[in-house]
């Protein structure tokens, strides 16, 4: 039998670990590390960080696998992400196959919360649903840039008695969803905020929340879109990606 | 200057307390607990229990406060709501202003996570805002029950590339929202989720997760919600309140 823990270490601040997270990581035999490119390694150290942070007295090693990439020249969506998907899985099928022994603890380490616009336990359900191994796998939560965006603007994710919205750039583009005052936006490559400018809209925004390079803005969405806009795209030339979310609220008080 | 903390502590497992959690607390002299009634003392005892395990080498108290009641017979929700936290506002005011000496640290252990459907940061805003004391605060983000339940359940939130709502139970009321194809469920005390029970639609459900009083059922709503419904009504009976969330996902599996 082996095992597969989808571990959420939070949203970039080695502090959001838990402690189920600490002592989960102190059972693993293998951490697999899915290389997104030369750009994206400091996401790489801060894992290899919080392992030596953490792990006390446990033998352990780290298996880099090239993690596919993202196919943008492909104009349809769910065919890209399902190709995606499939490379994906079958990667993580080799790494399970040939670098997991039998009796062996493996682990993915995932930024933020493992629930939240992540594949891996979607992946990992459907290689245990196919029963081709002997395998199981746990999920541990973590903290998502989400709540970590709130808790640095120090305001909430809802108002009162109200529903928000977890959603991404490109499904925003479709308009502000009806039944929520708020949304949180998540993977928006294209500045979508911009389209509700002439609204009474409150924005709270913030890039690499919880590292060094944590960048916030929050305002009136007319007074501060350009700025935001700017300085994203200054960060993300600068660092050659950029992670960042933001909550849009529509502002009741009109006074306000 | 006084200063208070409000501290996500997770959905009821000591262990899903963050490391930035712990240090917070290892800097607390006074502990507000909210009494909400002989009813939920074992969520007292569970903040006193974290207080204890994690407080390593510093003095500190216990401050009991009332917490205002909710008035069930007023049928105007939001003014029920803003007495409510009138009310709280007031309890919360006092504490600062006679419980809490200059230059030392006050916080509230906030079940789950203080962004979601929690009004302590509303009203410290509020009260910080008044400048009427010398007062700042900070937040301190928590795994919320959402997320222990998606982890409990190993599921996602949300599903590839759609957005997910979450919301109550008061405004499932009003229909399954358009533009998400997955609705987190809070604070539903009228099992909201049976008016779908037609519908091609798997439901997570879980109460008091990460306690010792944890259930857990999935799947198809019109094969389980009967059970769902007996087992919170016989819940709720025996331990006199529920504490319970849900995931409803539209499925478009039509063989599934």
């Amino acid at each position: 039998m082996k095992k597969i823990l989808i571990i959420g270490i939070g949203a970039g601040d080695p502090d959001y670990v838990t402690m189920q997270a600490v002592k989960a990581m102190n059972e693993v035999d293998v951490f697999f590390i899915m290389d997104k490119g030369e750009d994206k390694s400091k996401l790489t150290d801060i894992r290899k960080d919080i392992c030596q942070r953490y792990i006390t007295n446990k033998d352990y090693r780290f298996v880099e696998a090239h993690s596919p990439e993202w196919n943008r020249r492909n104009s349809d969506y769910h065919k890209t992400i399902g190709t995606l998907n499939n490379d994906k899985q079958a990667v993580f099928e080799s790494l399970i196959a040939n670098d997991l022994k039998d009796g062996e603890i493996g682990a993915f380490l995932i930024w933020g919360e493992p629930s939240l616009y992540d594949s891996t336990v979607r992946i990992m359900e459907t290689i245990v649903s196919s029963d081709r191994y002997d395998l199981d796998f746990e999920v541990i939560p973590g903290i998502s840039s989400i709540q970590a965006l709130a808790a640095k603007h120090k305001t909430t994710l809802n108002t009162i008695g109200k529903a928000v919205q977890v959603t991404t750039g490109r499904k925003l583009l479709q308009g502000f969803p009806e039944t929520a005052d708020s949304v949180v936006v998540m993977l928006d490559a294209n500045d979508a905020y911009r389209q509700f400018i002439d609204e009474n809209i409150d924005i709270y925004w913030g890039a690499y929340i919880g590292t060094s390079d944590e960048i916030l803005v929050s305002g009136k969405l007319h007074e501060v879109a350009d700025d935001i806009q700017r300085i994203r795209t200054k960060a993300r030339d600068a660092n050659g990606w950029i992670m960042d979310t933001y909550i849009l609220r529509k502002n009741d008080d009109p006074t306000g």
